[in-house]
């Protein structure tokens, strides 16, 4: 998965990211007087000062990580709830473009997904889709109907194959590239919107492998542009329910969390469209966390990872690989060329992250059998637990002891202010899941000006646990901390 | 933790093991023409032929092991339910001493499990409760009182300080000594019962250290007797209602398992009395899973370990440690001794363990904090999957796709025979929790001569974890499988 030329490249090059951190420089900001590789140094992104060689380091290396992050501890802060629906811990001054306030959206990939966020982002005041890009003119018609429904111009289509998005991005006038391409071409996709002036939004994860994190946080610094995953379960009801019990202080300081993407996808893998087009072929060439962001986004958030803390190091383990194979056979006659298939995924990936600070994740990824779906979603501290699936709570000194409650009854009393917020004003609109709240959000920080929840770093902070987990897997569950150092 | 002079001697020394294995031969049994040492190299048991000096080894020796493996897939075999009661997988020929028509015990240590237990033996069929021994005679003379009003003479007691199991052991006439001690006590009392020609039981964990763990493989081998970690988890109701189900193939290839000790023991360990007085020192001493077995046992039996598969390889991560900080500030007066304590356990502490086949398995230990009871209990197949707290299923082509089942609907089709008989046996008196299952089937299989479900190989493997994961808490996660190969 690695290429060597492009780390060296990114060891010995980036002196043009110095530029653009100077030139975000405040008096009231600490941050503000330090180049992105001083901060990095610091521990204040989720990317090193220079990628590591190998996969191992000697465990003294840990203590000394922590002594560079006691050096941070400032920048911790719990969020003010009172400054209004801004979410996650109150950040350092954080990237913050002008305020647009008609946002024009390009959207790359209008699959699944793709067509789901169209959707959405013609019900939120203030955006507009002016062009659709898709290899498949049908899906590419498809979109630009539903804008077209909503009262909007026909988007101009971009349908000439696959790097047509490079034409869009070179000839459109447009503020934001949103894409929910196959993974392989959201980092493309980022980097050619960046490059021409757009604000870049891709679906999860936002990069594979750690030289593409490396990529995109470099151009989102050289261009002044943002680069954000949208990672859709950060706005999850319950997710930012607890993120609010988190900032409030109702589970006292955490100190673990479990989570992960556990979801049979056999059939998806398998079917003759949509993912079934690429994501199997992931499960071919691949062996570790393939889909790590659903579950770590929101725990990550609640951490305060890269706002005080951030992730150390990284082990992986995976079950053999099982459940494709037997799907193969089950579904297709003898002969068929997808019973020769050969899969590198196990079945069942678990892998542990420690932070700076000490604490502990637990991370699972578990595509292939079959099960129900759970994201675990357990997040533990001092004062109290959450775990989802079925959703519970137990907060010391509430409710009978060493018995859950039910996580729904915490909802009249610690929703989230955005949640409550959108519910007033999507009356009309159906309620909204998680995906129109994501979508909503966005074009709000984006018209005022505001930071939003998840930046460049956090996308790939997130995102780097694919290669990461990947590493240490094929190493026999050596500890890897490649891109976090 | 480690004795280097007494691994030293295991490395070196052992001879006197192989008469034992010897004298155990049979024509129909292929493991019975090797030595134990032999057995061990080919890893049919839980520990390994020497103790390797460091806990990381490069990532090509997992490859070998796995050769290695693959010799014993003949060992691998389902358990035959019409062979009646028998617990677990089909075994090469295992240890089975004599039957013994009246079984007499020798109770060591009659807290509050001790005197459970006690109260169990006396209403079990062909055994008696001869001796007792325990500091507090007051807790002897309790434990007396229980047998006499189940109809039996009072037993002898031994009361005079803690090392009067050795005088216990050297002039009783018993079959077996069952310890409910103290942790540090139980290899001391079940080496003090071998050494004087009686079977050993033991509360869990049987051992701390690995160096305890060897202890009991020699003295067993070499006195033939039984030196067994009574885990009453094992006996379980769902528990085994599941391995019931694996047996028959319901869940296909157990790829996977999650489990663990999850149990907010801040009360019993700050306590005056009881656990109170002893289980908090291990806390300021020790960082890791330092109570692995109620969750690993269940989940070992039922993925074949030491019978057909074995545990590689272990990594292991501690949260920070802040529950019993907390408590002690909130729950004693300025100056109290116990607001001085400091602790070394992390109170969340994850480990993954890779097995030879490949399979792995999630294991927790979280006693620090506040949280409902859980053993996670997890089990994952190719065909379903079995999870805990609260108990449900899915199996493949059954109930409604990606829906969970609850479990306890499957009784009625799968309760386990132990279990089914035990609830016809057992009319009036009680139906039995897991801990007289436990029991019951001990006795059943000292007077049939037949071999526990249980034995020393598993009652040490699973014991290992508690060193192993410290040695892996403490090197920063490395790999670590000192006892297991």
């Amino acid at each position: 998965m690695l290429c060597r030329q492009a780390r060296a490249r990114y060891e010995m090059g980036g002196k043009m990211s110095n530029k653009d951190a100077n030139s975000r420089k405040t008096n009231n900001d600490p941050a503000a007087a330090l180049s992105r590789r001083d901060m990095v140094k610091l521990g204040a992104t989720g990317l090193g000062a220079a990628l590591v060689g190998g996969v191992t380091l000697p465990p003294a290396a840990g203590a000394q990580i922590t002594t560079q992050a006691d050096q941070i501890q400032g920048w911790s802060g719990a969020r003010v709830l009172d400054r209004g629906l801004e979410l996650g811990p109150a950040p350092p001054r954080r990237f913050a473009p002008p305020p647009i306030e008609h946002v024009r959206i390009g959207f790359v990939g209008v699959g699944g997904m793709g067509t789901a966020h169209v959707g959405n982002l013609t019900r939120i005041q203030g955006c507009q889709i002016t062009a659709v890009c898709d290899l498949n003119a049908e899906h590419a018609e498809r979109a630009a109907a539903i804008v077209q429904e909503a009262g909007f111009p026909k988007p101009t289509l971009y349908t000439r194959g696959e790097t047509d998005y490079r034409r869009m991005c070179e000839s459109e006038d447009l503020d934001v590239v949103y894409t929910a391409t196959p993974w392989r071409w959201h980092v493309p996709v980022c980097l050619a919107a960046m490059e021409n002036g757009k604000h870049a939004l891709s679906e999860v994860p936002l990069a594979i492998t750690i030289e593409e994190c490396w990529e995109v946080v470099e151009a989102a610094e050289k261009h002044s542009k943002h680069c954000i995953m949208m990672e859709n379960v950060c706005y999850g009801r319950m997710e930012m329910m607890v993120l609010n019990m988190v900032r409030q202080g109702l589970f006292g300081e955490i100190l673990h969390a479990e989570c992960g993407y556990l979801h049979d996808l056999r059939a998806i893998k398998f079917a003759d469209q949509g993912e079934g087009m690429w994501r199997r072929a992931h499960a071919m060439a691949r062996d570790g966390n393939l889909y790590p962001t659903h579950g770590l986004g929101p725990v990550a958030q609640c951490m305060n990872i890269n706002r005080g803390d951030r992730f150390a190091y990284l082990v992986s383990m995976s079950s053999p690989s099982r459940g494709l194979q037997e799907w193969a056979r089950e579904h297709y006659p003898e002969g068929d060329p997808k019973r020769r298939e050969t899969y590198a995924l196990g079945d069942v990936n678990t892998s542990m992250i420690k932070t700076v600070n000490g604490k502990t994740i637990f991370l699972s990824h578990d595509t292939n059998l079959p099960r129900p779906y759970s994201r675990i979603n357990m997040l533990q501290g001092t004062r109290g637990i959450f775990q989802g699936y079925p959703h519970r709570l137990y907060i010391e000194g509430r409710g009978e002891p060493h018995r859950w409650e039910e996580a729904e009854t915490y909802l009249e009393s610690f929703e989230h202010p955005l949640w409550r917020r959108l519910q007033e004003d999507s009356e009309g609109a159906g309620h909204g899941g998680m995906d129109f709240v994501e979508d909503w959000r966005l074009i709000q920080c984006l018209r005022q000006g505001i930071p939003y929840d998840i930046d460049v770093y956090d996308s790939v902070t997130w995102s780097a646990v694919c290669e990461i987990s990947e590493r240490s897997v094929a190493s026999g569950s050596t500890t890897a901390r490649g891109s976090w150092r």
